[in-house]
């Protein structure tokens, strides 16, 4: 489908610190008008600013035929539930059990909505316009504040009993590593020693400030490597996006910390998993950032809406 | 289905230490005939007696639909590649390349043919007659001389790049644990610290003969409770099954070995995801043995040839 055949949406990429929203089609020129909203304790209030602004688009650009949302959790992904749709359990003040899809359906009557993690609604738009594009299984991550993690397995975006929490898996320690790690529930998991916070802490200043020879910068990779081949593991996937802003790497740069992540990745799995997806050519395309760069979230909350548009006229909707 | 609606198929659960070979449409008494064949280092040898014992077996109790194979790994899982059907890299002499599926479709021409991971054929086994019945999310593994896994994500077998490696992701190091590990790739991952043969090199004897209150087994259930909440964090399944020999555990017992297992599995997730499945009651549902016991192989291998014969009957069978 181009960008033209696709309808008019409304898409909203709801993080912890920013909401995101957006009017469109798709990435670049697909987008006709965009804000944000602090996410601040009070999501009663934020939502409706956000019918507002998304109601005064409508009449600027027309009727939308979807809403998207593409939401930081842990939220409830269960249709079926009467939480659907809601925050579950997170100690963000304010947010505990808030509705973010509820007031944006009441707001808009009658029109389908999609509603996912960031993580998956990130994923889905790489799998429609970048990096994922015509593959059936790979991971999108994302490598900031916190880690998260989402993508498909035959086609189909990973659900399950709630959702993955991939950046709470457990990893080894490298040798000479005895940072505590950040995680209030784990210590030393994925986010607790590769987070954003967790460099920093690990470093004693922000990341941006470090200097490329940091070893903080080596722990942190490594322990990233172990992650990304435990993801390999697990999923075999065919690429492994990373979003996010520990990518970026500050003074140490993005190319570069690609190249180490790369390198690292290949050193870990030690030569276990025979493909040449993984050789030192291939590699290079099985690590990646993210095609839509920054605009990951909310391309993916525009692609969110246009699933549950798909599902809508092709008449498996049961709504 | 019935096991009685279902065709007649040959089935055979490649193991590296024995091949498992039935006639049958199910478990219990759905199996008409079986047999074993030690695996051995001549793969071109015993394909031919495989098939020779599935053709005696045809002549006994008519002709079988499709052919169903189960396999130690790693194996080439791409159709469209020149050595489908064939195990890839491996250490075990005479196996390097061996092509499992190609004998058997040549002394079948015509019948559909299922080949997939021996964990993956569990996994389907289990989904459609046992422990997975209804879940679209789930995973299987197998402890035993090695560790594998496979499952099952949006109701689809986990495939990907090449095929799930789960028994080699790294795991965290439990407190006072100082062991080596015994993968001769990663030393102490998933594999080289809860296998068989790690809890034996381990202990310094076979995990048969360990007494209930040994420390080995402490540090085996503790390692493979990280294991589990790893593939909790990825995948989100809404059950994990184990099978194997290790879950039998000696003189400790299955039951305590699961209650164990579950009890860390919980002190490691640390409450961090929010599920009835997981609490106090719900582990119990969420951790369990495989239903269709030490029959999951070879029922998986039945499984899957259903599904290659119902792909065929359907029309989807490019072949």
């Amino acid at each position: 489908m181009t960008l033209h055949e696709r309808p008019l949406v409304g898409a909203i990429e709801a993080g912890g610190t920013k909401f995101v929203c957006a009017v469109g089609r798709g990435p670049g020129e697909g987008i006709l008008a965009r804000t944000r909203f602090d996410t601040g304790d009070d999501p009663v209030r934020l939502m409706r600013e956000v019918g507002a602004w998304l109601s005064d688009r409508q009449n600027e650009h027309g009727p939308i035929a979807a809403l998207g949302v593409a939401s930081f959790g842990p939220v409830d992904l269960d249709e079926a539930s009467a939480t659907y749709g809601r925050v579950t359990t997170t100690p963000k003040p304010g947010w505990q059990g808030a509705d973010i899809l509820g007031p944006l359906k009441a707001a808009f009557p009658g029109i389908p909505a999609g509603f996912d993690t960031d993580v998956n609604g990130a994923a889905l738009g790489e799998a429609t316009w970048g990096a994922a594009r015509g593959l059936a299984d790979f991971v999108y991550v994302t490598a900031g504040t916190g880690i998260g993690g989402g993508g498909m397995a035959g086609g189909r975006l990973l659900h399950g009993l709630v959702h993955p929490e991939m950046g709470h898996m457990g990893l080894p320690r490298i040798e000479g590593d005895d940072f505590a790690g950040t995680c209030p529930y784990h210590g030393r998991c994925w986010e607790g020693l590769c987070s954003g916070p967790a460099i920093a802490k690990r470093a004693g200043m922000p990341a941006e400030s470090l200097p490329p020879d940091h070893p903080a910068w080596d722990f942190t990779i490594h322990s990233m490597a172990h992650a990304f081949f435990n993801l390999a593991c697990v999923l075999s996937p065919r690429r492994i996006i990373l979003g996010g802003s520990v990518r970026k790497a500050g003074q140490l740069g993005e190319a570069a910390f690609f190249d180490k992540l790369r390198a690292a990745f290949r050193n870990t799995a030690a030569g276990y998993i025979a493909s040449p997806a993984l050789d030192d050519d291939g590699i290079r395309e099985f690590i990646v950032p993210p095609s839509l760069g920054d605009d990951a979230g909310v391309c993916g909350a525009i692609a969110l809406a246009h699933a549950a548009w798909e599902v809508r006229v092709s008449g498996n909707d049961p709504a």
